[in-house]
This record gives structure tokens, C-alpha cells and sequence, in this order.
């Protein structure tokens, strides 16, 4: 066994060379044994074996800087960089995260999660680099999906133009998390096998080297386009044309082909762009065979490869991808929009239902908001299905092209709230704070997944202008359905349980958490409203003066940012009402990043329990202060 | 003269082909007439005469949507589709826009102002015409600076890989506001002018001709590259492999070749790319001879070209690059990064001064904060310099890539509040609101110019995460300048007024209106302190306690979104101490886009005035409830 004595890239660089390959195939097998009981994202990790072990044998870690993409193909850097042991805590409370993480390890450079950022992470560095005169190699490692969200181009240009010294490694194993779409796709798909570049490549050159024996006019024709056509027939001629020195299409499982590149990368001035072919779970077959299941997988039996995935009620999402099958059905204006998370988004049978109705845009926010706006304004119904996280890129497509507008454009906002194992990079806790300040915008959370599909329908009935409904990455309730599909009335509030002088304006799966607490308070003689802060925006202004007119106390409690959220909300409505008599506290997620672990570990980290809303309401109905249990919402 | 006769499209029409050069000259002369008096987009509209009248005349608009990337280059398009009259009131209040705007014409399809959107919009208009089986034209009209933006780069990977019938105008005028720059813009250069294209093509096609008459192995060889050869030259090729058809270069003031070309692209199916060279400032020699200058211009001489600039202190913008100067010269870790606003941005003199350490990427917000981040934490000191509307679009790399890493970067947020006649679309008033939820973040505002270069140094001795200060689109008040710079410490407001019973806190510019309204409150016998609430986050929480401890009515009053602002995080603080007694009211921009005039009267419209603070204070210290004189901040 060799790789238990690798603890550091210095003991890997003592091996020879010969002895990586079977390195690789032990570091398949931790893998796939490591993971099949931690869950985790295995085919990437599994496509990237022999691409990490040559660029950590080529290149000298932490000095020489490897900036990582997205993140989460970085389980073999992190093997090679002193955390095997750790690998039994994968994505785990406390354990090793499932990204590249700079606390780990001084190895870990640069950390992401969301996609594209790698590129304009290693141009800063070899500028400061430069600034500094200094001279370590920057490697930036980019997958073919990541090349399409807009900010790599945005670097690529600037990159390009600049020619700093840095390399790009382009992991082009033709899938995003499911296949690629795109113009840059077809492109690299065309590098990869087509006649026009390789074949043509070999001709070109075969018949210049002739050339020279012919006499006359033509040879003179022909000495003139000499340099322009070996100038131009290279495979990677786009990446040339920005700038790039372009090398590829290697072999990624080759690993004295990848070392020789990188050497022979080594010798040129300026941005280079090493094009490398992986296949996305190399190895472990039943990966390799559904590379899109195998991205990111729950625990799974080594042998048969079927995932130990716990029965539960239908997921949120799922409730969501079924539902707007059925909407669709009865209208043809419905188009669902997805920045490549087809899956993830629940979209797989709407996209098999109604092909031409589903537009997967590649790894694209800001393109996916604004054609939004526009197929609006000529009359669809676009469902921009995306995560709350990935909902941030967009940000400004919302203001400016979809709000500004008042387009009708309605956003399905999965995965709001904590997401769970994932960590700080994907947390769903902003959208409410960046979207309540857009005007014009309407913005609701159901308490239960039933209550998503009336919502889903409300919204595609609305008509006034944008409109989203949010929700959480876990099962559902099991409620039943209701079997009519109606409208909620825009702005009205519910409420689920009848107190007394104090109330729990909760949103979504916290209504469950405040009916906990009210049971909790029952002990202290309190008898607690809970009501389901069902829309964000706008509020139901009639319940919240009837409630300050009655002299209730209220606690609003939600799954998101304390800092701009509903409770900010309710306070300004107050204020803005002179209501100044209204006593509101909050219990919301606390100003710092929560880190990976399961949802209810980042709901207790966070203070947001049952136990933690009595206490607070217990404080506000007694006037006494109490110190709470957990977290951090001072 | 022709144009008196030219109300609609279809007046155009009737035009035989040789009346549009006269008419394109009267254009001009009207253009040059009219903006001497008003100022606004000289020169881009100068560039696009012939390009806007050859569109109008082969196409039928408003069936046929021309979209327009940014909008102010439609100037041409106004006076085309009737509304000559109205250009005396350009960009003033309630006057005609100086960008699209939808409320003013069935012509005008889609609105923009930030930059690199028509494409999306065009895809978007494109895909529903096909889902309702409609056929019309869609024509995206983008300049080649608007394509260094990566979501015009998402929406090309889209529309390459759909193969949607679309048409997009490339406007390549070598410029953004500022000259190009990027791998993008080096690419055009070469299309437009290297041997390497235009040369090469005709070469290689005479090759080709010629091959077939030679014989044997040579010609097989020849002929087997034949066909790539015609695939790869042509001087679009980085458009073709992204799936367009390239037709171009052309000249943009040649009013014949435009139309043939745009009938010729008509016969293609598919997307289209159509690559038109204008000048910009064509036809008025100061605006060719410095079109930088003449993008956005003053009131000016026609004959001389002299802008009617009134005197006035220095603006807030001045300040800020002289100041940077000085700090730069003491610390060499300094660079300044802008998104291709070197000038607007106030850094022309620090340009000159730090070549190597002046960072322009080209428009790409999203990459230059990213880039920010990566220099940081490399030990620079990146001061990101840029207008509070453009920073929405970085707004998930603010959170993702430099609030996440808690990386050191400066924030100079220009143009924060109102923007005066660019209008809504540019309006810098949700920057508090998406900016103080995000942990790590500090944020400020100063009350004047001599504080913003003490906010200055504070940003760039601060090193605990990033910081930013956020400045208005005015001149200063003419303070003098301490001669020393100092630290302010963090989170503490500043008391500029002492009162009684009732405070005015008041964020930037709003400090002066605020000791206006302590004025007027004088003759209802009211002493109202007025605090400089510099920090929007932290907050001075020492204050605040001791506000409501002595039982304080408190006024926040911010040229900031109402929702989300200084005041909900007043009110969220109050809330999280469970200080109840505490009595806040919100003076701060309503829930609606607030549309172009002077930033004085947008203040008016929005009740920002010191007589509506002065009423609200009365109103909180006497209990009753009084109507605001004007604007929507119920």
C-alpha cells in the first residue's frame, strides 16, 4: 500500500513515477470505500485521480497555488494533503467539508462552491504575485460546465488580454452536474473529435511541408499563408483567439502524458489552457454508466452501487416538478427556466413531458433571470426554477430586467433555508433580504407542501408582475393534497393555532417549530398564537395592526438572515405606521456564515429551536431577560 | 428638409433608398442642436445614425423588436418613431428619457441602462415568438464593449447552441464609455484590420482554386483540407464556433451596404452576427476627437465645443481619486480596480500615476470583485471602485467570494443615493439594503468630503475583512481638508447637533437636510439633535442605547431604500436587546424605481425634504399623526 505513506505532496514527489499509477488506483478504491458510507460528490472526485496526483507531483504545494473550481472535486488534493484520516467525517457537523477549505489546510487556497470563480481567483493571484515579484506557478482547474457561467468569461477576457503567467487545466468531462448545453459544449465536443480540427491539423501541415517543392506563382501564394494557417489550425483556436496558448485535447487518465503537458506548459510565457479529457466517475462502474445520479450521492452499497436512501415523504422539490407538470398541462404559456440543475430542481419528467417548455441555459443566472423577463413580456409564463444560493448571481437581472420591468416572471426558490451538508457556500438564508427591498416584487414560503402547490398556482394566476414562492431542501410533511388547486389571497397571513396576548409570525418550517414552542409555553401558563408568515412581501398589514392594536407580544421566526429579514419587515411596517406600542422580537439566522452539518445542527447552532422561541416569548410576555440555550441571536 | 415629415417608421419607408443619406446628415444636425442645449449621449447616438435609419427602413418596428444593449445609443430610434418634439426635455424631469422606455413608445421593446442584456432579451423574445408560432424579426443591437460582460457571453452560448433565427448588430466602436479593453476587444482589433484574416482569406481561397490543377498525392492532400479551409477562414471564426453565422466587418456609415447586408442575413437561418464598425462622434469633430469626453456630455458650444460646466466644489468622485493618490504614493500594496470606468470613477489621474497598479477589467463587475478577493488575500490592498447600481451585479461574489473569505477589500461605492438623469435604472439606493445582511461586511457613509478621506484611510488601515464607503453623485460642500488623516473608530456616529427629546439620525447627505429640518422644528419649539450615522454597519449600539434609554424619539433619515435600510437595522437592533420603549421612525426612499430629473427633485418625489422630517419629528414628539407634504414613504 502506498498510499498510507503519503501525508504531504513532499511524500509524493519521492515516489517514482512509475508508482503513481498504481497510487491511483488505491486512491480510487479509498474513495469509493470512504464514500460509500459518508455519501459525497464521487464521480467528479473519482474523473480528477490522476489529474491531482500529476499536478501535485509536477508542481510544489502550498507555494505554487492550485485554485479549484467549484470545490468539491478537491477530495483527492485533500488525500494527498494530510486528510485521509478524516474521511469518515465527510460533509459532517465538524468534520471535513466537503470543499476546499482554508482552515484545513495551508494546501487550500481558494475556496468555492459556487461555479466560475476559479479563473478570476487566479488572475488576482498573479497579479499580486506579480505586484509582489514573486514567482510561483498559479493554477486554476475549471470543468467544462463552470467555462459557461459568465464571470469565467469575463476572466478569460481579462486574462487574455493582460498575459499573465498562469495556467488553466480545463477538465472537460462534457457534464455540468447533468450534461452540458451550449454553444462553448458543441465547441469542445468539435475539439475533442472532430475531423475539422484533428484531421485537418495533420493535412494542413503535411502540405505546407510540401509546399516549398512546388515552383512558381502558387509557392508563392502558398509561403504567404503559411503562417496564418498554422496559425489558425489548432484545435483550440477560440481559447487562441482570447489570448490563450492552447494545449489539448490529453488524455486525463494518462498520467505521463498529463505530466509531460504541464512541463512542456511550463516553458511558455503567458496564460496557457490545458484541455483535459476525463471521464466523470473513471473506475467505479456504476458511476461511469449515470454520471449525472453519481455527482453528488447519499450512501450506497459498494457492490451493487444502490444508494441506502432513507424512505420519507416527497421532498419539496418533488412536490414542485409534479405540480408544474399539472399547471402546464392546462397552460401553454408555462415555461420552466433551469441554470443546469435540470435534476436538482425536480425538473427531469416536465423536461420528458413538454421538451420545448424546458430550457436548461447551462450554468447562467444572470442569462436565465433576463430571458425570463423578456419571454414575460411577450406573454409566457416563465418559472425560473433555481436555489435560493444561486439566486444571488441574479441578483441584478432581478432588479433591473425582471422588477424594473414588473415583468410576470415567477421564481421557484428551492433550497431556501439551511441546505444541510453542503455548508456555508450553499445556505439558503439570503433571499429574503436581498429580494424584500426589490419593488414590485411578491414573495411567499409555504408551511407545508401542500400549501406549495396552491402557492404555484396562485403564482402562475398572478398577474400584476414578478412573484416567487421559496422552499426548504427536505420532505415534506405528508399532508394530503387538496384536491382543487386555489388561489391565497396576495398578502394574507393564516393563522394555524389561537392564543392569547403573544404570537409566532413563523415562515415555513419553522410554523412547525413554533407550534412546538407553543406546546412548550403551555407549561408556563402562556397561551401562544402561531401564524404562518406565509408571504414575505407584501405583509398582511390588517393582521399585524390587529395584533399591536390587542397589545400581543410577537416573535417572528425564520430560517433566514435576521438581518434584513421578515422580522426587520414587521418592524418597519410599525414604524412606518407610527405604531410604536408594537413589542416584536426575532429569531432568524445570526450575522456569520454556518458551516456544514445537518439541517437541524445548523438550526441549533443558529438558536433557532422550539425551546429557544419559548424562551423568548416567555421574556417578552414576563419582562424578564433570559440567557438563551444556543446560538447567536443577540 | 426631410425629418419634419419622419413621425413613424413608416414615413421612412416611403423614403426612396437615396433621401437617407441627406436625412441621416439632418439627424446628425439636430442631434448636435439639441444636445448642445440639454447634453446627454452625444456621441454614441452620432455613431449609429445610419445604422438605426437602415434597421427602420429594412425592418418593421414595433412587429420586428429591436432591443438596444444599454439604451442611450437610441436617441436616433426617438426621433424615428416620434418623438422629435420632445428632445428639449431629454433627460429632465418627467421629460423624455435618455434611455429606452416602454411608457413612452410601443417602438421601445425592452429597457436597460446597466450594460450586456440584449441578448438574453433577444433569446427570451426570440424563444416565446417560437412557442406561439409567431415570425417577427428580433434584433439585439450590442456594442463591443457591452460584450466583455459575461452575460451577454451566456446568452451567445445559449443562442449558439439553440440555433434560434435572431440577429444580432455588433456596434464595434472600439469603445465602452472608456477605450476597450480585453482579449475580446484585441480579437475585434484583429478582425477588423489583421493580415491574419483579411489577407490570409483571400489567399487561401486563390490556393484553393488553384490546387485542383495540380497533380498527384499533393492535390489529394489538398483536397482533404479543402473544406476545413473554408470552414476555418473567416474572420469571425470565435463567432462561428460558438454557432453564429459572422457576416462582417462593415462599415456602420455606409447607409447601402448596411441594407444589402442586412437583406443578405435574412436569407440565413439561424443566429446571425452582423459586425458593423462605426465612429464613434461621427460627423461633430470634438466628438471625434475625443469621444471619451463626449460619451455623457454637458450643455455645450456647438462652434467650440466647450462643455457649460457651472462651478462648483469639488465632487465627491474628485475626491476620492485625488485622495486615493496620496494613499497610494505610502503604500504600495494599494492597486485600484475598476469594471470600465477609469474615468467616471474619478481615476484618470491615478491611471497616469500607477499604471501597473490601476486594474481595468473591462465591464465585468462580477469578475473584478472576485479578482478583489484573490489580491487580498494575497496581501494587497484592492480598492474596488464602483456606482452602487453596478455592484448589484456583483452582489453573489460579495457574498460568496469576498464576505465568505472575510478577504481585505475596499469597497469605494460611487453614485450611491439618487443619480439625477440617468434615472432609475442607475439609481444607487439598495446598496444598504444588499449589502449590511452579509456577515463580515462593514459599511459607511460619509457627511461630507473631508470625512471621506478619513473614511478612506480608516478602509485602507483597516485589516479585519472587507470595507467599504459609499459616496454621493454630488459636488462636496466645500469643507476644508484636515491635514492629517485619521482613523474613525468602527461603528461610532458622530453627534453634529445637539437636541432634546427627539433625534435625527442621518446617513451622508441627508446630514444637511437634516440640520435643515433641527432648523425649522426650532419655531414648533422643538431641539432636535441630529446625529451623522457614519457606519451602516456595525452600528454605534453605545448610542442607541443611550438614545432609548433617555427616551428619545429617533428619525432615520437615508437616500436609501426605505425596506432594508439604516433604519430596519435600528429597529433590528432595538428589537434584538429587547429594548421596547425604543420609538424609531423611517424617512427613506419608497418601494417604487424613482424615474430621471435632478437628483432634487427625485428627493422631492420621494419626501426626502427637511419639511417632511420636520413633520415626522413633530409628529413623534406630539403624538399626532400629520400628512407628509409629498412622496410615497407611508
Amino acid at each position: 500500500m502506498l498510499l498510507p505513506q503519503i501525508n504531504q505532496p513532499g511524500d509524493l514527489k519521492k515516489l517514482p513515477a512509475e508508482q503513481l499509477e498504481p497510487l491511483a488506483q488505491e486512491i480510487r478504491q479509498f474513495l469509493i470505500e470512504k464514500l460509500s458510507a459518508t455519501g459525497g460528490h464521487l464521480a467528479s472526485n473519482l474523473g480528477v485521480v490522476e489529474l491531482t496526483l500529476a499536478l501535485h507531483y509536477c508542481y510544489d504545494s502550498p507555494k505554487d497555488k492550485f485554485i479549484f473550481d467549484v470545490g468539491h472535486q478537491a477530495y483527492v488534493h485533500k488525500i494527498l494533503t494530510g486528510r485521509q484520516e478524516k474521511f469518515d467525517t465527510l460533509r459532517k457537523y465538524k468534520g471535513l467539508c466537503g470543499f476546499v477549505k482554508r482552515t484545513e489546510s495551508e494546501h487550500d487556497v481558494w475556496e468555492a462552491g459556487h461555479s466560475s470563480t476559479s479563473l478570476s481567483a487566479a488572475m488576482g493571484m498573479a497579479m499580486a504575485r506579480d505586484l509582489k515579484g514573486e514567482d510561483n506557478k498559479v493554477v486554476a482547474i475549471i470543468g467544462d460546465g463552470a467555462l459557461t457561467g459568465g464571470m469565467a468569461f469575463e476572466a478569460l477576457n481579462h486574462i487574455g488580454h493582460e498575459k499573465k503567467n498562469l495556467l488553466v487545466v480545463l477538465n472537460d468531462n462534457e457534464m455540468s452536474i447533468a450534461p452540458n448545453v451550449g454553444a462553448m459544449h458543441n465547441y469542445l465536443s468539435r475539439v475533442r473529435s472532430d475531423r475539422h480540427y484533428l484531421r485537418a491539423k495533420d493535412d494542413v501541415e503535411s502540405l505546407i511541408k510540401k509546399i516549398p517543392a512546388i515552383g512558381g506563382k502558387l509557392a508563392r501564394t502558398a509561403e504567404k499563408v503559411k503562417d496564418s494557417l498554422k496559425y489558425m489550425m489548432v484545435p483550440g483556436v477560440l481559447f487562441e483567439e482570447l489570448g490563450f496558448k492552447y494545449i489539448g485535447p490529453v488524455d486525463g487518465h494518462d498520467l505521463p502524458k498529463l505530466m509531460e503537458t504541464f512541463r512542456q506548459s511550463d516553458n511558455i510565457d503567458g496564460p496557457v489552457l490545458v484541455h483535459v479529457v476525463t471521464t466523470k466517475g473513471k473506475g467505479y462502474k456504476p458511476a461511469e454508466a449515470d454520471s449525472h445520479k453519481w455527482h453528488g450521492i447519499s450512501p450506497y452499497k459498494i457492490e451493487s452501487g444502490k444508494t441506502l436512501k432513507s424512505a420519507g415523504n416527497p421532498m419539496y422539490t418533488e412536490v414542485f416538478g409534479s405540480t408544474l407538470i399539472e399547471l402546464a398541462e392546462q397552460d401553454e404559456r408555462i415555461v420552466a427556466v433551469t441554470p443546469a440543475m435540470p435534476g436538482g430542481s425536480g425538473l427531469m419528467a416536465f423536461a420528458e413531458r413538454f421538451p420545448k417548455r424546458m430550457i436548461d441555459v447551462g450554468i447562467a443566472e444572470q442569462h436565465a433571470a433576463t430571458l425570463c423577463a423578456a419571454m414575460a413580456m411577450e406573454g409566457m409564463k416563465p418559472v425560473f426554477a433555481v436555489y435560493s444560493t444561486f439566486m444571488q448571481r441574479a441578483y441584478d437581472q432581478i432588479v433591473h430586467d425582471i422588477c424594473r420591468h414588473n415583468a410576470n416572471v415567477i421564481f421557484a426558490i428551492d433550497r431556501a433555508g439551511f441546505v444541510g451538508a453542503d455548508g456555508e457556500t450553499h445556505q439558503g438564508v439570503y433571499d429574503i433580504a436581498f429580494l424584500r427591498h426589490i419593488p414590485n416584487m411578491v414573495l411567499m414560503m409555504p408551511k407545508d407542501e401542500n400549501e406549495l402547490r396552491h402557492m404555484m398556482k396562485t403564482s402562475l394566476d398572478y398577474d400584476k408582475g414578478p412573484i416567487g414562492f421559496r422552499y426548504p431542501r427536505v420532505n415534506g410533511l405528508g399532508v394530503p393534497f387538496d384536491t382543487e388547486l386555489k388561489n391565497i389571497p396576495i398578502g394574507s397571513w393564516e393563522t394555524v393555532r389561537e392564543g392569547e396576548n403573544c404570537a409566532i409570525l413563523a415562515v415555513g418550517p419553522m410554523v412547525q417549530t413554533a407550534l412546538a414552542a407553543a406546546e412548550l409555553l403551555k407549561s408556563s401558563g402562556i397561551q401562544a398564537s402561531v401564524v404562518n408568515a406565509r408571504f414575505l412581501k407584501p405583509l398582511d398589514e390588517n393582521m399585524l395592526t390587529d395584533l399591536a392594536d390587542r397589545g400581543v407580544k410577537l416573535l417572528v421566526m425564520e430560517e433566514a438572515s435576521q438581518a434584513g429579514g421578515l422580522g426587520g419587515a414587521v418592524l418597519e411596517f410599525y414604524a412606518s405606521k407610527g405604531i410604536a406600542h408594537a413589542e416584536v422580537r426575532i429569531l432568524g439566522v445570526p450575522d456569520c456564515f454556518i458551516e456544514h452539518g445537518s439541517i437541524k445542527e445548523q438550526q441549533q447552532e443558529s438558536g433557532l429551536t422550539a425551546e429557544n422561541a419559548a424562551d423568548l416569548v416567555r421574556e417578552a410576555v414576563t419582562g424578564s431577560r433570559l440567557a438563551l440555550k444556543a446560538g447567536l441571536p443577540s
